[in-house]
């Protein structure tokens, strides 16, 4: 497998690299720095979109390994940041999150209509809460529900993807991560999502067609007892 | 009434400014050019989000005329670039889009959240098209899709919006303007929203509380027959 993870070097970018790796698929990183794990890193350049976007298009090219199609793209490039429309940081914060969410997921996405295979997967991250209005956090709310319409209009006919490749976009509450651990030190860790699921899920749906949700699947993943659960909204 | 016009120098920017102007309302045009016909001009500079976005709030503090609120911001800004993701334009139409329609309407909510009245009225400028998946103008409609969410946000208790204040955000399908009649000569007309529907429907708006529709409610704008019906979706 030849797998492509954007936001490489994250908390989950670099459990699925580290995953795949242990499995000996061909992976490549893009990010703001180098996962030394990886076989090839693309590090983004670019103070805008559209600079960012042709940095890691001529990296990709340039390097060569766009040559041979990729099996996977698994963009889960983000972050978070809060504050309504009368917080100080309100404007600051809603740029970040359109750079980390927004940004990443269109590249990504242009980066699947050029480089991924056919019959391939493309992931993209939104978030579940962001289905509804998210007062506390505005800018990270529009961001992620750009990123579901995104993933609506990628699944449609004429959306710009691979012949019979498809788009999923995973919706998770909280991730069990080592910072969330360390800011939410009091939480209940039982409705947490393991990083080892979602691992697990990217893995079956590189390998297995079948295994994935419909073409264009918002697909909400929450734990409840420490069980985890997909159901596509 | 003091009101602003965000994007008060375009097609239905300025036909509001008109209007407003006839019923001797005190008009601020927020645009990247100015209107002559408005009292006052914000000139909006800056190459990122944060930039414009400070240098709106800092006319708006220099020129005195933050200091008696706004019964009404109508935030009407926006544009239309097409392409799906393989596209060449793509990122670039995407990025464009962005600027347009995200950037203006979270600094019109910025702006609203310190200068709107309590019980005044903020206007975002959706589209009905984007309420699904499109695929063919895939960085308007995540563009479109980002500003609905907002608006979503934005009502909630807690969104930063002043006491009593709403918002409502328009879905118009085509707008009968002149740059919709150049380039789309041939369409039928009878199907075409007038923009006189719309300055009318925001003069009630702004002078009427109990004709707005719910707060934070997606109004659907549709013309059929030539007849124009408001639906909240």
């Amino acid at each position: 497998m030849r797998v492509v993870v954007y936001g490489g070097k994250g908390a989950l970018g670099s459990t699925l690299v580290n995953h795949f790796k242990t499995k000996s698929w061909w992976v490549c990183s893009i990010d703001l720095s180098e996962n030394p794990e990886a076989d090839v890193n693309v590090v983004v350049k670019g103070a805008n979109l559209q600079e960012q976007a042709a940095n890691v298009n001529s990296e990709i090219e340039k390097s060569g390994i766009g040559a041979e199609k990729f099996d996977a793209i698994f963009c889960v490039a983000g972050g978070w940041a809060g504050g309504d429309a009368a917080n100080k940081d309100f404007v600051k914060n809603t740029d970040l999150m359109m750079k980390q969410s927004i940004w990443t997921s269109v590249i990504s996405a242009n980066v699947a209509a050029h480089h991924l295979k056919e019959g391939g997967v493309l992931t993209l991250a939104g978030a579940e809460p962001c289905l509804e209005g998210t007062s506390f956090m505005i800018g990270y709310g529009l961001s992620k529900a750009a990123v579901h319409q995104l993933t609506a209009s990628l699944a449609q006919s004429g959306g710009g993807l691979p012949t019979g490749a498809v788009v999923q976009c995973i919706l998770p509450k909280t991730l069990d991560t080592p910072m969330n651990r360390k800011f939410m030190a009091n939480a209940d860790f039982t409705t947490w999502t393991p990083m080892s699921y979602i691992t697990e899920m990217f893995t079956k749906w590189a390998e297995d067609p079948s295994s994935r949700h419909p073409n264009g699947a918002l697909v909400k993943i929450l734990t409840i007892d420490s069980i985890t659960t997909e159901t596509v909204v």
